[in-house]
């Protein structure tokens, strides 16, 4: 099975867990024997289980590909857009990628799904039916089509011309109200879960007919140049060839924290105390002090470096208005080699915490209008600073002025106390280099 | 007026702001024109506005000492209990306090009254009176009667022989139920606000008819091999001449977030943001990120360095028990010098942010088990190391190995991010030393 995976846009609809750069799809929240894995880790698992040889490319942007290569590792494939496009050239590149990079032939199957929805396994059993179908070419097109729980506003609908498993699709309907929905429902209508299944030589022929490109390279080079267009628009509405495969199975879109809280296994993550008196509580702190809860009724309580969230479960598919207006300098991020956190902020000094993993490390650079020192506190590992290379310790401390070129590589886990002096601290100031020999 | 504040307790009923070492009567909550307020900051200030010259004295613990200086500035006189001997204990100390450090004659009155009730001038010029009344010497001790606006199962009751509005006390009655209480103010109780005023010559016999010393610096010395006994035991229930006056002003006392959060004149106090769906919320935020709350009812949300409490109004006068069972440490503290705060906690690693105010200087000290760096973030101070002295700014990174002994004076307000590190990093840790001149 080739699989493209559309790991979508940041989001604050998961706020203060998701934000500018950390996306809800990266959120380690589900448990497992081994800890706590992520949508996209639990999605991944998944796939690889069905089918252990599946080729997974994740089409996504520059901003999650180190938290996708620090949580999948460095074997999945991902196509990097350049800039958002919308559904039609980001499909476009990725297939693009599928055939110049991956060497997937024009007669294979490829099937595309969201990256984030939460199901069980005969889901995915369920997209190698969707591929297979794919390659047998009685359609142009395939799509998943679920069986609907109730009348949702959500999503749209797909109205089969046949209740059989695999069917013609009669045509496609908008997102509805709740009483059209139940209408469509009474006319076998199925959701439209965005999944779907194609021969690579025809959507590779799609992207030449709309796009002028020669290869992978080129379109990746030209990437920026390209009219937004969604999928459905560029594709689907002109597609006459379309079938539908009915899915009857479990299916979630874990959007918020009211349908993200249903499917933890246990009310609380991380340090928190509930007395008897709390009722349908959620509890996800990701901070290392307490939370005590008392006598509260359907409620979800997040905390984590960004912010603090305290919400009724129902009104919290409502906080994406409030947590747009906080303007605030990101308090965390996962990057390929390890992660930051920020400890402190004042007006000419920025003090946080570097982990990077054993073996990695971050990218030469300089920083023009500030001053660093680190404190090393634990593991090992080597700093280059301006071309000198020295071993460091815990206990060891480096100092570094503006203009000095300096990585670390971790030998050992590392961790570091980075303090940052300066007038104007940016995460816009940094130039990066190549490193001497 | 010479009045003794009782500075009780540590304790956990007002958590997060509240802990073993950061008493209630220290928080600043009340908002005035230039910012915000603590309890004691408030009494003290309303005490200096009824009666200028008043001298006040704070009987209070070791561990407020820092707290108090500064909060009320160097001023204050502190009578300090060097460890937990109940009531009778801790007023004789005070007694021999103001005899013996302060010089108050025998023959003047004093007024004791708890740090923390929430009150009106009006309260002050009723303590007056009190102080007064006892400087007549009709009676021995003198109590103030609140008026009841409800039948509290939280107070003792003062049964008055007379409606006069100062009266022989017929009985005390100790805390009731509900219905013994309407009973008890249907008979004309008052409620005991646990104020009383005295000839300083009456409390200094009885503190030697119980204790044998000599004076002030001898109590202090034997402090710890005293019983511990209460006031109400050892004195009040064997006098005969006690006096109550009425009191009708406004009384609250602020034990609990319930009650706590209806003294706030503002909802919010530091940053939040509540949607409209919010009703009777409470926010006490003392981190500096959001807190966002949606959909909320009578609820109170408190964060801060140590934990973040979510609590029902009412549910959070029993939050003691859970709060109790946390075992964290301390993770943010006022001392004489400014304050310090926990940034981040690894096994052989602590790093704190430290915060001296302009002027002061820390203890000249040592540690046995860690070393310690200094980062200087912002302010100039002088550090002096094994004797050495050095002055430092924003950028000086001081190294000390355990065992070197060390400080830092701080000339214009400094802040310096403090890494630890060692296996067994502990507050004990400390050796303090003299200066070598």
């Amino acid at each position: 099975m080739n699989i493209v995976l559309l790991s979508g846009g940041s989001g604050k609809r998961l706020w203060p867990l998701s934000n500018d750069i950390r996306s809800k799809q990266f959120i380690k929240i589900f448990k497992t024997k081994n800890g706590y894995e992520s949508m996209v880790q639990r999605v991944y698992r998944q796939i690889k289980m069905v089918d252990a040889d599946a080729t997974v490319t994740i089409a996504t942007s520059k901003t999650q590909v180190s938290a996708i290569h620090n949580q999948l590792g460095e074997d999945v494939g991902i196509s990097v857009e350049p800039c958002r496009r919308d559904t039609f050239p980001a499909i476009a590149l990725a297939i693009a990628y599928l055939h110049d990079v991956q060497g997937i032939g024009l007669d294979e199957s490829v099937v595309v799904c969201p990256v984030d929805p939460y199901v069980e396994d005969d889901y995915f059993e369920a997209l190698k039916a969707l591929g297979e179908q794919a390659a047998k070419g009685e359609a142009n097109l395939v799509l998943m089509g679920i069986e609907p729980t109730y009348p949702s506003e959500k999503y749209g609908y797909i109205i089969p011309a046949t209740v059989d498993q695999t069917s013609m699709v009669d045509t496609f309907k908008e997102k509805p109200n709740k009483e059209t929905a139940k209408s469509y429902i009474s006319q076998g209508a199925l959701w439209n879960g965005g999944v779907f299944a194609y021969k690579l030589k025809y959507m590779l022929d799609k992207a030449h007919e709309l796009i002028d490109f020669t290869d992978y390279s080129d379109l990746f080079a030209k990437y920026d140049t390209l009219t937004k267009i969604s999928f459905a628009y560029a594709v689907v509405e002109k597609e006459p060839k379309i079938q539908v495969m009915r899915f009857a199975g479990k299916w979630k879109d874990l959007g918020t924290w009211n349908t993200l809280t249903e499917a933890m296994s246990e009310p609380v993550l991380g340090d928190a105390i509930l007395n008897e008196a709390c009722d349908n509580v959620n509890v996800v702190n990701e901070l290392n002090v307490p939370i005590v809860c008392m006598g509260l009724h359907d409620v979800v309580v997040s905390a984590s470096p960004e912010g603090i969230l305290v919400s009724d479960k129902e009104q919290s598919s409502y906080i994406k208005p409030y947590v747009d207006k906080i303007d605030q300098q990101i308090m965390f991020a996962e990057k390929s080699w390890g992660s930051f956190r920020v400890l402190d902020v004042e007006d000419s000094s920025l003090t946080i915490k570097v982990m990077l993993n054993p073996g990695h490390r971050m990218n030469y650079h300089s920083h023009q209008r500030r001053d660093e020192i680190w404190n090393v506190i634990s593991g090992e590992g080597v700093v280059t600073v301006d071309g000198m290379e020295q071993p460091v310790q815990p206990g060891d401390v480096i100092t570094m002025q503006a203009g000095c070129r300096h990585m670390v590589t971790a030998v050992t886990e590392l961790k570091m106390i980075e303090v940052q002096l300066g007038k104007e601290i940016s995460v816009d100031d940094k130039q990066k280099y190549e490193l001497e020999n």
